[in-house]
């Protein structure tokens, strides 16, 4: 796995303290699933993925912080925040301004911009995007994220970007076969 | 984006003031999602894309008319459309005959054909798709509607179909690039 | 559309006067989606095309009777049929032997085996479709049941696949053509 | 189908007294679907696919036995087994060392290693997998699995990766054809 990363790509993935996950479009494959519940009893639907799951609770463990920026805001990214282990005050909801939300997150995680990485999909990940020392983007983001990112997954959103994404980073720091191992030896 | 579009099709696309989108197979896949409950409280679900709904509200920010007609009805695609920006009587649903709903659209919005763009996928878009001046179907769009429409988007329905011709017609406006331009400058 | 057919496969389709749907697999792409619901109170969550369901319709006008056979059972697939205009007597749902169901069927609509077309995707769908003057696989069958179809859908199941099954009959009855043009003229 | 199978893959298929199967990622497509709900009342949704389902039935009814093995907890895994002929007592959900819940399989059929199939798709799953003597991993399982499995499926997870191991493991004991017969013949 990654054996044909960019020496720069490396070197990037390797500085990151902290990871910024938009969710839309990111942990999500873009898909707004709505019904017909309105009002305070509206109901929201999200599809996450299983291995993108693990990924994140693997770079937990390994001591990375990990936050969400998102522009919508509902309790099911605080629901799935809880199974992977990301803090309640590290979820940033109904974030209009990102920038204003990353301002936080780099106070509340005391790193700099050099050491965040920060995966998205759309014109609204821009200025974060810009700022940070790894911006990702999903393989299939918005057209003109690309020339901002440092790193196009592979994967899809939803479909294993953010995995890929979390495998890196733990490769990068010499952490992933390690983490193998302990899964195949006895 | 769109560095090889036809003259054509950008000069239709320039002329835009309204634009009027189906609602299930070009907002959504067109999976109609239903379930166990009956009567009254039966429930509907539609799944639609993050960035499709930026795209629209980028275009309502920028003083386009956006309506929606669709043959079906259900409160999900009401719910939608207050979080995109859209008029609550700029909906059109339960339309049997689509091409009185589009009338009535004209009318509300003080447009002519050549000032409205369609998005469609099916024989029931037919009657609307040859009169506007920018008639557009999905990727995935039933067969015959291909050569009615003056453009076929790249991205299939659900998956990024609206968003590829609202940022189309920022573009032909001359409009997409400054709106870049005030998430990547400080 | 359908303009290489092969003629065996017009000439059966041209035949039909009766078109028996599976469900799962066939009017969706296969997926049953449950939740934590049990007992009396259980749901069940299908995805139908939009599309499929206009197909469904337009046969239904011109006079074909349209049934449903299915191994599972659900309250959903009343409320899809519903929608579509397929009579209640006609859904033959916790079908565990199809052939019996199929019998049912014929002397319901009067109809021989030759004028009957059958749609599946699994096994349990070869004994009907053996015995029907034209039965179909969806794109994505389970890969035996080619060799007892006399045609194979070129889309998937849920995406489209019914939708072409409904097109190609009218197409075989010379009644596509005329119903296009009360969309396009005025 | 399975013409062009490896003697060695036919070999281990065909010793197969149990089947273990993990539940999102590989009797899903990975997708944990969340909603709003919260605490005791918090419902989760999963996709299983209709042919996979079938292809577990036929297993059963062959006498080869089936358990689940997951590192999730939810109710909807206990009614989609349910409806397979799956024993209760054979699902261990909330396994966060998966070789634990193996060892206890083990015991209750009374198979020894070389007598169980074992599909997987992720990191969690390879203790299990180099252990067993048919260990499987689905076509878009994370890359490192395959380098553990003898069999990687063509089909992905949810949509028929279970049933082409249903039929492989049938197939490799002679029984595919005969059980096809029982369709085909009157």
């Amino acid at each position: 796995m990654f054996d044909d990363l960019a020496p720069e790509v490396l070197e990037a993935a390797g500085k990151v303290k902290a990871v910024i996950f938009d969710v839309d479009g990111v942990l999500t494959d873009g898909r707004i699933i709505l019904d017909n519940t309105q009002g305070e009893n509206k109901n929201e639907y999200k599809a996450f993925h299983v291995r993108d799951g693990h990924g994140i609770k693997m770079l937990v463990r390994e001591g990375i912080r990990v936050a969400l920026i998102t522009g919508r805001s509902s309790a099911v990214v605080k629901r799935r925040a809880a199974e992977l282990g990301i803090d309640e005050s590290d979820i940033y909801q109904g974030s209009k301004k990102k920038i204003e939300a990353y301002e936080k997150v780099k106070k509340q995680f005391n790193v700099i911009d050099d050491e965040v990485a920060f995966v998205g999909d759309d014109i609204v990940d821009l200025p974060v995007m810009i700022r940070v020392g790894f911006p990702v983007a999903v393989a299939d983001a918005w057209e003109e994220l690309f020339r901002h990112a440092k790193y196009r997954t592979r994967a899809r959103a939803g479909r294993g970007a953010v995995r890929e994404i979390t495998d890196l980073i733990l490769k990068a720091k010499g952490r992933l076969d390690a983490i193998i191992e302990t899964y195949t030896q006895d």
